[in-house]
């Protein structure tokens, strides 16, 4: 895990979880919108590779953060949403986003 | 500015400005300790180099979140510290260290 500070502060440690680039974002994604397909996430998120957001997606899936169920057999169709873990960032978002609005114009 | 997301979203814009590798950890020490001098951004950030902490500091001035102010002439001596804006990102901060400790043992 190259990007990890290996710091003990709680703060450096939330981050090694969602302090990489674009992670927050996905996340906001599935805050606002629910369950999301690949796809939705490579269409709201201008810029990102198809191989750094599944490495995003992996990861948040092994935080137990992200959760992915399949909703189709043939083919199979799978989507990303939060768990109830993931849930808990809610507060995160919730300031980065109040904090944009009033400072970042 | 080729980290920026580009993204009119405002957490998108929050992270633009504080969403680099580095920078909240730079705030939480400014949070945390009040004003700091290089060298002491340089001791509890292990890992850091002093060109990127160099960067990340010029860029919180450039959105005067962090100021600079000599305290000493012979031999002049600098202090890194939040204005008020900066002090403005306190409840992210809070949400992040709060994050840390309820959920990334």
């Amino acid at each position: 895990m190259p990007s990890s500070y290996g710091l003990k502060c709680p703060v450096a440690r939330t981050l090694d979880i969602i302090g990489e680039r674009w992670t927050i974002l996905i996340l906001r994604d599935l805050f606002l919108d629910g369950p999301r397909k690949f796809q939705d996430f490579e269409r709201s998120l201008a810029g990102i590779s198809a191989t750094t957001l599944s490495a995003r997606l992996k990861r948040l899936e092994g935080y137990e953060i992200v959760a992915r169920r399949f909703y189709a057999e043939h083919p199979p169709r799978a989507e990303y949403f939060l768990t109830d873990k993931g849930r808990t960032l809610g507060p995160i978002l919730k300031q980065l986003l109040d904090w944009g609005i009033r400072h970042a114009r």
